[in-house]
Parts: C-alpha cells; structure tokens; sequence
C-alpha cells in the first residue's frame, strides 16, 4: 500500500471522469454550469469560492457567482435560489460556508432544489444518504474520503473504523457512508468518555475536528491507516487534526494536510455538477 | 432504577400528552386524521393495521383505511397518496410494511408530502435527524427507543452506546438520535468482525436485527443497559434480539419482548399525527 495518502492523484482521476462527462453533455447540447451563491465577505469563504472556479473551469464545466452583503434582505437571497432552482440552464448551486450570522444553513439548504444541491446540504439529499438511495447528491467532503478510501484500495467490508466529529456536515453522513460501505463504526466526539478507547481498536481512523494536534501515536495502533480531515491554522501554518510526524511511523497509511481530502472536494463538487446535469437533462427529455 | 423497562408506561404518559393536543386542536376545529394505506395481504401488517387504528381511536384521532391489492397499478397507489398529499382533511399518512415484492420502498416515501409522513419514511424527514433539526418527524421505532429511554431517566450524554443493526428504518436513525443526545455510538451489524468487542464496552446496548438471541450475556458488561428492540416468532412463540432469562440478571436494567419498545410505537406514530395537524393548521392560519 502507497504510505502517503496524497489527495492530488484523486482528484485527477475524478477529474477525468468528470471531463468525459462534459463532452458527453456538450455532445446533446447541454452545457454543464455551476451557480455559486455566497453571502458576506469570509475569507475562508471567498478563498475557496476562488479554487471551486478554478476547478469547474478545467473541467469545462461554467460558473456564475452570486454575491450578497452580509446584511442582506432575507428574501431577496431565497428569491434568487428559486430562481437559480427554476433556471433550465443551471445545474448546481453551490452555497458558499460559512453563512453570516443570522442566516440559517437550515433556511437556505430547503430551499436548494435538492436535484441541483450539489454539496449535498438539503434534507432530502442527506435522507437518500441514510436511505443508501444513490439517486441522491452527498457533501462533498464525506465524498471526497470515500473517494481516496476507493482510490487507494482499502477495504471497508468489516473494517472497524472510528469516525471522530459528528457534525451535520461531515462527521454523521460520513458515518452513513461508510456503513453503506458495511464497515463498522465508532462515532466519537467532544463529549465522548474514552476516546483512545475507539480510536485504538480502529483498523481506521479518522478525524474530522479541526482541533489540531488532538490525534496522537498514543491514539492509534499499529498499522492504522490514518485520515485527516481537520484543517486548522496556527501561526501561519496549516495543520490538521493529527500529530502528523509522529503518527506516521507507527500508520501504515496516512493523509498529509495540506495536500490529502481538501484536495479532493473541488473534484467532488464538478462530478457532481455533471451528474446533477445528466439527471436534469434526462428528465427534460423524458418531459 | 426500574430494573425491568416495560414500555406500557411510556406509552401511556405519551398518549396523555396526545389526548390533551387532541383536546387543543378539536379546540380549534381540528379534526385530527390518519390515513392508513396498505398494499397487499401481509399477515403482520394486518395485525399491525388493526393496532394501529385502535391505537388512534383511543387517542381521539380519526383513521381512514386505504386497502390494495397486491398486484395493483403502480401509479394508482401513487395517485392515492397524491389525493392523501393535497386533502386538508388528512394530517398523516402511514403505509403499512412490508411492501409487496416490485413495489419500491424509496418511490412510496418520495411521494409521500413530508409534512404528512408520520412514520419518518421519507428523505426529508431522515435527513433532518440527521441535522437534529426539530422540525422533523422521526421513525416510529428509533423514537420509541429515545422516548423509553427518556421516560426511565437514562443519561445519553457520553454514554458509551452500541447499536446492534444498520437498517435505515432502525439502526442507522437510531445512531443519528443518539448521536443527537450526545451519546458516542458504535454501530454494529452482520459484517462486524468482532461484535463482543463493541459490545462488551457499551453502557448501554441496543439490538435491533431479528436475529432471536444474538445477544448472549457473554455479550453484555456487569450493569449495562440492555434495550431489545428484535421481534421474532419461533414455535409460535414471540422474542426479541437478547437471551432475556441469561441476560436479565447481568443487566442494570432491560427491556422485555413483548412488552417493552414495541408497546410504544403505535403511541409515538398517534403523537406524531396531532404535531402534524398542529404543524399544518397552523401552517393554514398563516396563508
């Protein structure tokens, strides 16, 4: 097994799946376009709204950025996702995180057509998930680890794997995930009593926090494949959730950070613009 | 605590809450009603139809029954529920399972308008528990779960919890409600390689697969809390999941079968119906 779990042959690989895709639609005359929704002025937020561009591009795939104030009316930002929901030539849209206070994630991601929820937000998308109803679009950063998982090969049948984080976002639907996978797993958490206790038994871990440093040797057992979904920043730097030097030995794979599942999402999002593409096309035609 | 955690009580104090939100919507000229469909001849599902009906009589609520045939048209079930969906005078829709062979689980449950599916089939309502937004109606039996647990005082938050069972109608919405409670949650189920393991750790386990007596007091530590949501029949007598005779004496406390998770949810299916009505006239008063 490869011992660096590297994001970027991932996400070529994906990518390349995603451009045969656009030539398939721009062969029926559909051209695949993302509309990119963000509110306020976050710097995470506009950072990566940059690189999600860059990323559809290179794939062929067209993007339009919708930008509110922080400030904005309410209404005036759900009115622009129905239109954006009702728009024939608009096949995803992308909700940038995190919102400004006072807007609900709940709000905007009913409102999202769920066929065009392409970041796997809205309620019916995260049901299809618990349901293993692959009709369904899944977040992007559960996906992206399924997908380096699948890449490299490692085994999910049986395998115990712990999940540390259980948010919404990442920590629960991963967990679904993986159990459709049929492995086994160990939902841990800020409030969870012993967590050496399930990350030690774990043929895999992997964290999902964004508390750096938390997952040491001390952690893990010999010959864990180890993935790190965390991504902090301390002066200056970009860490993630593990003690990456001193995990490394002891894994028999790891993921760096940067450089390891962030590098995968973008990929994510474009496969699933072209897959949401061909569902809307197909059905217009079946109309 | 009790040592022995019958679900009549919970279902009684359940219903007393129901009949009381009855009271207030009759109050209103709310006339609370379920709409019953089932499709085929299923022996259990009768059974469970004829509970279910006395159930919401005893509450105060008004049931209408839908019967088909096993090799009915398709989209004659669909428009039923189409007709169910729009009619002002239905609050709740419930389609008794199993489902006939050739009809699809996931079609069913897309149809159904979430603001009406009383047993939490649909991918918007699972999908909202997995965001723990409240706004959701859950399945019957995950529900039952939380409110037996609730009623004999069980603390969730970091316990260490095991659930048996990985289907999307049980153990997997009844991972996520855990992991709502802030309980951290292995879930187990037939490709587990070492099932004891996860077991043996838990402080409470939860076994919901059918399989009669999995779970051997090998499995269980000294004063766990065992909650057996299994139902089987053999020699024509009912079990559960759990080798209750073995099991019992090992326990803190435990759960019978019969008499125990699954005495209580026809009363969780009867109070989701009054906060569906309630959800909806409310919803009507504001047009």
């Amino acid at each position: 097994m490869v011992k660096v779990l590297k994001g970027k042959a991932v996400a070529e690989k994906l990518n390349k799946q995603t451009q045969q895709v656009v030539e398939d639609l721009k062969s029926i005359q559909c051209l695949p376009a993302l509309a990119i929704v963000r509110i306020g002025e976050d710097s995470s937020s506009i950072a990566y709204e940059s690189a999600a561009i860059k990323a559809m591009h290179q794939v062929g795939i067209e993007v339009s950025s919708l930008t509110f104030a922080a400030d904005s009316v309410y209404e005036d930002i759900l009115s622009v996702i129905d239109r954006l929901n009702e728009d024939k030539n608009i096949h995803g849209i992308l909700v940038m995180q995190p919102l400004p206070e006072g807007i609900s994630r709940n709000d905007i991601a009913e409102r999202i057509n769920p066929e065009k929820d392409i970041d796997g937000l809205t309620p019916t998308n995260l049901g299809k998930l618990v349901e293993n109803n692959l009709s369904g679009l899944w977040p992007s950063t559960p996906r992206a680890v399924m997908e380096l998982l699948d890449y490299y090969d490692i085994e999910l049948k049986g395998a115990d794997v712990c999940v540390i984080g259980s948010s919404p976002v990442v920590g629960k639907p991963l967990s679904m995930l993986l159990l459709n996978a049929e492995a086994t797993v160990s939902n841990c958490h800020v409030h969870t009593k012993d967590l050496k206790m399930y990350t030690r038994q774990a043929d895999i871990v992997i964290s999902a926090t964004g508390a750096i440093h938390l997952v040491t040797p001390d952690h893990i057992k010999d010959g864990a494949i180890v993935i790190d979904v965390g991504y902090g920043e301390m002066d200056g730097k970009i860490y993630g959730d593990v003690q990456y030097d001193k995990v490394e030995p002891k894994a028999a794979a790891i993921t760096p950070v940067p450089g390891g599942v962030g590098t995968i999402t973008t990929a994510v999002l474009a496969e699933q613009v072209v897959q949401a593409a061909w569902t809307l096309v197909t059905e217009q035609k079946n109309q």
